[in-house]
C-alpha cells in the first residue's frame, strides 16, 4: 500500500501541475470565472480518475509524459460536473470537500459558466496535446465525449438519477444510473490509458471489463461512505442521499449486503487483470484502495 | 439576394437533418432530456453559424459533405449557449424564438442538463466525424474550444457582460464582451470552413479579418433589433438589454451612430474579401444579409 500511496501523491502532484498550466491563471481577465475554477479544480480532489488513468497507461508502458494532459483533461470534466451537481436547481449543497461550493462562493451565474468553461478546455486541452498523434486524440475525445455525454454518459446518468429521486426503483434501473453517472467516466479513464498506451485489442477489451467492475465499486464505496460518515470526515453533507430519497445500494440492500456486493465487484475486476499479459499489480492496488475506502 | 436566400434555406434543412441525425431520439432514455434538447435545437434558428461555415467552406472548394457535421456541431454550442443564458441565474429570460426557454418548458435542472449535454455532443460530432482527416479533426475542436471558451471566447465574454451590467463601459471594453460574446464563436465558423476547405494561410488569414468584422458587425445588428422591433416580431424579450442595463452598441452611441458603425463594419468585412482569389460573392451577400436583419 505504501507504493500505491506514494504513487497517488505522486499524481497529485503532477496533475494538479498540469491543471495550473492548463487553466487561465487569476490575473487574466475574468478575474472572478478563473477563480472560481479554481476554488473547485484545486479544492483537494483526490484525482482518482487522473491516477487510474495513468495506472493503466503505465501498464501498457506509455510515455508517462503522453498520459499527464488528458488526466487533467478527465478532472476538468469531472470537476465540472460537481459544480454543476452542486447547483441549487440540481442537488443544492453548500458544501464540497469541506469548503463552499462555487456558487456559494462565486455566485449562480459563475457556477455555471465555470462548469461549461471546464468541460470546454477539457476537450481543448485533448485536441492541443502535441505529445499525442492526431489519430489518437480524435479517439480520447470520442471517449470522452461519450463518458460523459448521453445517452450512456455521465449527463443522461444524472439526469435519470434525479427523475428517479423519491421513486421506487429496481436494481436494474439503480446499476444503470450507477453505471452512467459514475462508472462511464471511471471507465473512459481506464480505457484512455489503454488507449495512450496502445493496447491490443484484447488487452483493451479486458481493461473495459476490469473498468466497468471499478467503477460499480467505486460508486457503491461512495454510496457507503454517504451512510457511514460525518459531514467532518467526508467533507461534503453526510446523508444526503437518504434526505434527497436518492436511489442508492445500501438503500436498497442495507449496508451488510452492499459491502457483499462491494467485496464482488472487486474480485471480478481483479479476475479481469489476469488476462493482462503485463504487471497489473498497480491496477489490482488501485481497486484495493478503493474498496478500502469504505471500511 | 434570391440566390442566397435559398442558400439559407438549403443550409436550414440540411443542417436540421443533421442535427437530428447526430442527437440521440425522444425514444430513447432520458427522454425529458433529449425532448429538452430538441425543443431548443429546434425552435426555429436561423442556423446563421452553419451558413457561414459552408459559404467559407464552398467558397474554398471543399466538399459540401465534409461541411455538415462540423456546422451542426457549432449549432449544438450555441445553443447550449443559449440554454445557459436564459437560465434564471443568467439572463432569466422566458421567451426565445417565440417559445418558452427550456429551463421554463423542462426545468432547470434538466435545461442545465441539456445545455450542458450538447457542448459535449458538438465535440463529440467533430471527433468522430470520419469525413475529415483526424489532423483537421483537432484544430476544428482546438479552433471551437478556444471560440467557446476563456480567455478569449463565449464564455468568458458571457461572463465580462453580467460583471459590466449596470456600470459605465467605455467603448473599448464594450467592443471586447461582444468579441469574446458572439464574434468569437461567429469567426470559428468561418475559419472552420476554411480549415475544412485547406484555404492558404493568406486565405486564412483574411477570413480571419472578414469574420472579425461580421462577428462585430452581427453583435451591433442583435443590438440594435433588441431596441427597434417588438418582443412579437423578435421572438424574444425585446428592450431586455436596456432593462437590464447591459452594455450595447445603441446605449453606448445612440441608434443612428449605431446604423453607421454598422455600416462601417460591413464595408470593412467585404474589403477583406477581395483579397481572396475564389468567388466570394456568397461571402458577400451573407455580410449584406447580416446587415439587412436591422433595417
Amino acid at each position: 500500500m505504501i507504493v500505491l500511496e506514494e504513487f497517488l501523491a505522486r499524481i497529485r502532484h503532477d496533475v494538479d501541475k498540469a491543471l495550473d498550466e492548463l487553466i487561465p491563471g487569476v490575473d487574466i481577465a475574468p478575474v472572478n470565472l478563473h477563480q472560481a475554477i479554481r476554488w473547485s479544480l484545486f479544492a483537494g480532489g483526490k484525482r482518482i480518475r487522473p491516477a487510474i488513468l495513468i495506472a493503466v497507461g503505465k501498464t501498457f508502458d506509455a510515455n508517462p509524459d503522453h498520459l499527464l494532459r488528458s488526466a487533467a483533461a478527465i478532472e476538468m470534466i469531472h470537476t465540472y460536473s460537481l459544480i454543476h451537481d452542486d447547483l441549487p436547481a440540481m442537488d443544492n449543497d453548500s458544501l464540497r470537500r469541506g469548503k463552499a461550493t462555487c456558487h456559494i462562493k462565486f455566485g449562480e451565474a459563475t457556477a455555471i459558466l465555470a462548469g461549461d468553461v471546464l468541460q470546454t478546455l477539457a476537450f481543448k486541452t485533448v485536441a492541443e496535446d502535441v505529445s499525442l498523434d492526431a489519430e489518437v486524440r480524435v479517439r480520447l475525445i470520442a471517449l470522452l465525449g461519450n463518458a460523459s455525454g448521453t445517452p450512456a454518459g455521465m449527463v443522461s446518468g444524472q439526469q435519470l438519477d434525479l427523475d428517479a429521486e423519491g421513486k421506487p426503483l429496481d436494481i436494474n434501473a439503480l446499476e444503470q444510473i450507477h453505471r452512467q453517472k459514475t462508472g462511464a467516466l471511471i471507465s473512459a479513464s481506464a480505457l484512455a490509458g489503454a488507449i495512450i498506451g496502445g493496447a491490443s485489442e484484447q488487452d483493451f477489451a479486458a481493461t473495459e471489463r476490469y473498468a466497468s467492475n471499478l467503477g460499480l465499486l467505486f460508486q457503491i464505496t461512495d454510496d457507503l461512505l454517504d451512510v457511514t460518515q460525518q459531514t467532518t470526515t467526508l467533507g461534503k453533507t453526510a446523508g444526503k442521499d437518504a434526505a434527497a430519497a436518492k436511489a442508492t445500494y445500501p438503500g436498497h440492500y442495507g449496508i451488510d449486503t452492499t459491502r457483499e456486493l462491494a467485496a464482488n465487484f472487486h474480485k471480478m475486476a481483479c479476475e479481469e487483470l489476469s488476462s493482462i499479459d503485463k504487471d497489473t499489480s498497480l491496477l489490482d492496488e488501485l481497486v484495493r484502495f478503493i474498496i478500502g475506502r469504505s471500511s
